[in-house]
């Protein structure tokens, strides 16, 4: 299969999306996408030893300084940051450098801040290597790190020059990494495509045994209406909210929990269950429709509730959440399967119900 | 006096620049200019004392939460970013709130920089209280902290709401201060306006000694440059780079001597003479031009050597300052009193008889 392009349109700042296998073996490919002389490489001690050789020999003699990073959500902090920074500076790269994200989610939030940030910006590529980050956190700009106080509290819009996704690189991926990623591909037919969402139920076990066609064609759909959204809204005024269909609950788990334990796109898979069951609950979405939602994530081997975090303490990270405005809590709920909505106005026991039907020890 | 507005046109981003006497004892202006419900007022142990009251006093019942810190570029850091955020997070504030920055450039700059990155991005108000943050450091949304390897190496372009320029609180600064943002408004007349150099050199008298329509006529002129130069290009992909002529031997100074001891518009007015100096070894001033400029900056009564910093650790810092470009260093000079330009192609015997000239013991 040639690689495939989904284009993200921003006028000036627009970007190809490289999506196919073996892409990491196209030295012609990564030459043409990475731009700048002084090159830094970030990446993890797991990803780092699998595709950091590969992405060196094909810059010849651009030879980028590397820096390798222990792997886990811990290190998207505010101090590794300043560590990655703190490479720039020594090195003395200039305003034409460019950082090069090899690695999940956490890698290219955590470059790319670094990237927005040092010299107020300079140019990055995205090399993602999980499935989560080749669908979600490598498209349409977001980078950041977290706070002990919630996640992505800090961070910067800033555009990549390029997202490269070899989907070879799937293959050395965990399968519950595998399978937290599919949390966010099945988010996508939520809040917009009823058709997605029908393929995703007909062609889950495909995905899940890492059929190479069927991948490329999720990550490419998922792309395709991440790209639409960023383009509409790409400051996040609007549209663009409902990309974090399943994310404050989600974010709720994952701060209460200190970040370990939990992958985020698990997260987001419960979140996502819980916005279907806060959805019916609030007389939107219809009972079977909740149990087509359940049942997929099910299959896909996603935990669907919290049992270590109180339904208190998810609440108390839910109102420091992003979404959270003028202290009068929105969330992303669905009106139907492919139909996501931004609202404040719902039945509070709609939500106190759903958390006690989520978190805590009881069930 | 009424209060005169400069605009600084960036689409869907202008915003105001308010300059005028007794603005911060006028509650309207205030609240029409300050947005959210939620506030943060940075500001630090000198400026504190004379005007949060008068801020306060205006907003009524959306009282700010106050940070205070201690005087003085030290604070511009990312740690001292770091503790601003750990308020905002542990006040919970949204997205909608506001941060208002009241003090000189190093406040603005760090606040500023809060705002930028806090949530990826909430409003801020410049609330600037010396000539240097009223002329330069408030308008044109650059906004960011020093590495211990550089100067403002860490940063976002990110732009105020609105900026209230209260020419009564100059009436408090130090002469030093007022002296130290004269550099900037010098800068001015020399890039592009050379009718401003001559009022200049016409009304210093009036400046140094405080004359309220002298300083206004000033800093209104100053941010009308500013504001054409920074429409025309936002993100200093151009044009904008005239700015920091002075900049790039100001900031080796400044870094060399540990952001101590120097003033940064004292370090800028050293290097205002430095580049002048080194047009004139290029063939491009002529030597009655720079004795021009050397008159006005000595009656400013700045400082127009770094003897405490040798000719070779100024070249050092100067080659990891932003504006080096692919390490070949790029220097903005003067064609004319009035005309700046940007320029790698000098004579490299030029720029090393400029720094023995004005760098180290002997002279």
């Amino acid at each position: 299969m040639p690689a495939q392009i989904v284009t993200v349109e921003l006028r000036e700042r627009s970007y190809p999306i490289y999506i196919g296998r073996d892409l990491l073996a196209d030295p012609a490919l990564l030459n043409r996408c990475i731009p700048g002389r002084d090159l830094l490489l970030v990446s993890n001690t797991i990803v780092a030893p699998l595709y950091a050789s590969h992405v060196v020999a094909a810059l010849g003699a651009r030879r980028p300084v590397e820096v390798v990073l222990p792997d886990g959500e811990a290190q998207k902090s505010l101090s590794v940051v300043a560590r990655v920074i703190d490479v720039l500076v020594a090195n003395r790269f200039g305003r034409d450098a460019c950082v090069l994200a090899l690695g999940g989610g956490v890698i290219g939030d955590l470059a790319g801040f670094a990237a927005a940030t040092y010299q107020r910006g300079i140019a990055f590529v995205q090399i993602p290597t999980t499935l989560l980050a080749q669908v979600d956190s490598s498209v349409g700009g977001k980078t950041g790190v977290n706070h002990t106080g919630g996640k992505n509290l800090i961070g910067a819009f800033h555009q990549p020059s390029a997202v490269i996704a070899d989907t070879r690189t799937l293959e050395s991926l965990a399968p519950r990494e595998l399978r937290a990623g599919l949390a966010e591909v099945i988010k996508y037919g939520l809040i917009c495509d009823p058709e997605f969402f029908a393929w995703l139920e007909g062609n889950l076990e495909a995905l899940l045994a890492g059929d190479p066609a069927a991948l490329a064609h999720a990550i490419r759909r998922s792309c395709e209406i991440k790209a639409g959204i960023v383009r509409r809204d790409e400051r996040e005024q609007g549209e663009r909210a409902h990309l974090n269909l399943g994310h404050t609950f989600g974010h709720a788990i994952e701060s209460a929990t200190g970040y370990t334990g939990w992958l985020h796109g698990e997260a987001v898979g419960a979140g996502l269950m819980m916005a279907a069951d806060m959805s019916q609950r609030c007389g939107w979405l219809r009972d079977a429709d909740v149990q087509r939602v359940r049942r997929l994530l099910e299959r896909a081997g996603l935990p669907l509730r919290a049992a270590e975090v109180t339904p208190a303490v998810a609440r108390d990270f839910m109102s420091i959440d992003k979404k959270a405005m003028n202290r009068r809590l929105r969330l992303v709920l669905l009106r139907d399967i492919g139909r996501a909505c931004v609202t404040a106005d719902f039945p509070p026991s709609a939500l106190e119900a759903t958390l006690s039907a989520h978190f805590g020890e009881h069930r």
